[in-house]
């Protein structure tokens, strides 16, 4: 079976579409999915996009996911608090998720939370509210998310998307082929499924 | 009958794209398109976007307009040379195309003759290759291009993208409602023709 790799963050607007839709799709397309969080404001700092800096760009996100979650046929209440997650600690409880097997239940549910219920990532109600129906112990996972494992997978997936090129989240990767943002989903599975046009153009030529 | 404004720049590697899907792809829809090209380094200075100094944003770009091109079915050959038009003579030019209505013909030409025939905007062969054709004369048409009118309007037209909260290029604007890139050409019709999704849900509630 292809392999995608989803590379996301804790606190990325156009994240939230790709969690939501990301599972159906795949499945649809028999392409099994590999999640992998990262810390994108280490790669945007990187290459001077900050959104903070950006108010037209900040204040266009937040409509267009709107539009885009309509046309998609995903829930959306309003923009959700942001930025959000300012010690990355639902980033690096990401981390003790992606280690121990759970972590496209917590991102499904953190997304859900933060996006439909108006909670802030990483904030206590947000980790007792995700993590208690998933069968963890807060303060146990909290203690994980704070040890040196966690910090130092986040440093390695952070490293991992910057190899492939990566500067932004969601990004998509599929035999070292980079897409970048919720838009470039389709496009993303279409390559891994082998019927890209590209990929058919350079066949036939 | 519906009108989408499309702000686009000489120059703008996306926007390509655009240029050479909108025509057609309005018609089917039933919506005119007021081709608006304006001063995209400007607004993308001001937002702290400048795409040189974003290194893995530039390369992604290109592999993106190819699989993008390929996905469409917009001829591509291989990156065009970028930056390009650095005195904005080619956007200027634009200004005089517009003020006397023969914008999309030259816009159009001179993507063609930037992408597929490895030109430089602006460039002395860039403008005979473009302009004789379309039975202008290159000396007159710079001669207007350097003049004040010329610049005014450029500003404007820029003045005015910014007014709709736009911050890069391609992007359509419909009734005020702003889409900026390529990859929302479709949403910006459907939002013309009343049948997106998001004025359907609203329209239900």
């Amino acid at each position: 079976m292809k392999q995608l790799d989803f590379f996301y963050f804790f606190g990325s607007g156009y994240a939230y579409l790709s969690v939501m839709r990301i599972d159906g799709m795949a499945k649809q397309s028999g392409v099994a999915v590999r999640w992998r969080p990262f810390n994108v404001r280490t790669v945007m700092a990187e290459n001077n996009i900050a959104l903070s800096t950006q108010a037209a760009k900040v204040k266009y996100m937040w409509r267009d996911v709107e539009r885009r979650a309509a046309t998609h046929g995903v829930p959306y209440v309003r923009a959700p608090f942001w930025p959000t997650d300012p010690d990355l600690l639902a980033n690096r409880v990401a981390m003790v998720a992606a280690e121990e097997g759970w972590c496209e239940a917590y991102s499904v549910a953190s997304f859900r939370a933060w996006y439909l219920e108006g909670m802030e990532l990483g904030s206590r109600a947000h980790l007792e509210h995700v993590l208690s129906p998933l069968g963890q112990h807060i303060d146990d996972v909290i203690a994980k998310a704070d040890g040196r494992l966690a910090h130092e997978r986040l440093k390695a997936e952070t490293d991992a998307a910057r190899s492939y090129g990566i500067f932004g989240s969601p990004a998509f990767v599929v035999d070292g082929e980079t897409f970048w943002g919720d838009d470039r989903l389709e496009e993303a599975l279409a390559w891994a499924a082998g019927r890209h046009d590209l990929q058919t153009l350079n066949h036939d030529g």
